[in-house]
């Protein structure tokens, strides 16, 4: 996602210098060639020192041991945002920077399933809702400049409590990719009497389980990360299969329609007014 | 279904006469003008009589009803045939044919969410996969003709056994829409608290929740008529959430990662092939 930032921001003019750090000093070239920053280093420090906002964009867990590491080095007045996927730990660790800095939460709500540079897109945050998760004291100055970032890469900003992310998060976004992994969990597992079970699956199976290909690296950093939320959001998915169970074992057809046509309705409603 | 394959039917110039079965009256010229039949009546017996094959388009249930009824009615040495989700009770019903019909199970699998004819798509069977389940003594007069049916329309045959069809698509149909709506229903529960829910839902939700805002009335049908199968699915969709709830909270994550790795590998092998 930091390399479809610094593409997003140099084709939007947005910035007078986009500064990428890089892990491997040379790929600092490559992120120079391939227009994600105009200045590349693979050493944070140097490039952290002079700059007026600071974007994390790596693994949440590693996200919060570089904040406290990178704001030493920040200049007085300088932001400091993130784009990782999961909140309150981002921020409790933002809480803890020197005063002579400010930070705000960040998460562009926009799947990205292959990572790496030569996956960087422009057009990635277009359209898409920028969460924003702000301190106990909000920063109005992050406020704004954090907001400046999203919206000239074209995405739509919401302010919202880490938490409240977290815990919705956890549903659209960890729920999703664990019940897409448990279709195909389950599909594994009829296969191995039924190998049929791949020929026959169709267009449907196709985009339910799509999400269950996706990077895993990330995905199991945020589990961890959030990990109360998706665990409770589970035990909700398993309640509802229970209950499902139990309906369609007792032929009650009346209540099991009932129950799947709230959720149909809503579903149909849903993505309506922006072709999502 | 059936006025997709009227279409595609009259297209391929695959009959001598497409005749449609339509329930209303008036809908007779509406399934001629929109080229799905060459011919149709809302009297079943009167266009069954002199056909050589009979196709039944119907939701399962009433498939269920019907063979016996137009069974009847067919000539000596007519095939029939169908498009039902669910095969056991149908091909069940077929095993009671007057001898002088023959009979096999069938079951496009192409995802087809608005029914109606004005949704009918002669392309609809192109590339897809069109299951043969046939009697316990099969008749190679009803295999060959309904093959070719299949054939005319684009899709490739699969010849396989009713129980063990009814099994994989409890998993990669059934299932697939239950836990869809499952994912749809937790975020519906937790939009009480936090209606945001909606706005940060994105393109993994969608793909992953499309299904289930199908068809419910056919879904009803096809989870009443396969309700052992769907039960099975759904208790391994549990057992396998449980799993992952307990090796959430443990904080195994080597486990947890072996696991859903697997998965990951499995699903990001599927469609490679055909491009599905």
């Amino acid at each position: 996602m930091g390399g479809s930032l610094g593409k997003a921001l140099i084709e939007a003019r947005a910035c007078k210098e986009v500064r990428a750090v890089v892990r491997r000093r040379e790929a600092a070239l490559e992120a120079v060639a391939a227009h994600a920053a105009q200045v590349a280093d693979s050493d944070p420090e140097r490039l952290v020192r002079d700059s007026d906002l600071v974007v994390l964009a790596t693994p949440v867990r590693t996200i919060e041991k570089q904040v406290a590491h990178l704001g030493r080095f920040m200049k007085t007045g300088a932001v400091m945002t993130d784009m990782g996927s999961v909140k309150r730990g981002i921020v409790r660790v933002m809480e803890e920077l020197p005063s002579h800095v400010s930070a705000i939460g960040g998460h562009p709500m926009c799947g990205k399933e292959t990572p790496g540079l030569s996956a960087a897109d422009a057009n990635l945050f277009r359209g898409k809702t920028w969460v924003l998760t702000p301190l106990k004291s909000p920063a109005d100055h992050a406020t704004k400049l954090t907001s400046e970032l999203a919206t000239a890469v074209g995405a739509r900003v919401i302010m919202m409590d880490a938490g409240d992310h977290d815990m919705i998060a956890a549903c659209i976004s960890h729920l999703c990719f664990l019940l897409a992994s448990t279709l195909v969990g389950v599909a594994e597992d009829t296969s191995r009497n039924l190998p049929d079970v791949w020929t026959l699956a169709s267009s449907g199976f196709r985009d339910t389980s799509r999400v269950a290909a996706g990077d895993l690296t990330m995905m199991m950093d945020i589990i961890a990360s959030n990990r109360d939320n998706v665990c409770t959001m589970l035990s909700r998915a398993r309640n509802r299969i229970d209950e499902l169970i139990n309906l369609i074992e007792s032929g009650d057809e009346q209540r099991l329609q009932a129950e799947l046509s709230r959720v149909q309705q809503r579903r149909s409603a849903m993505f309506l007014n922006d072709g999502k």
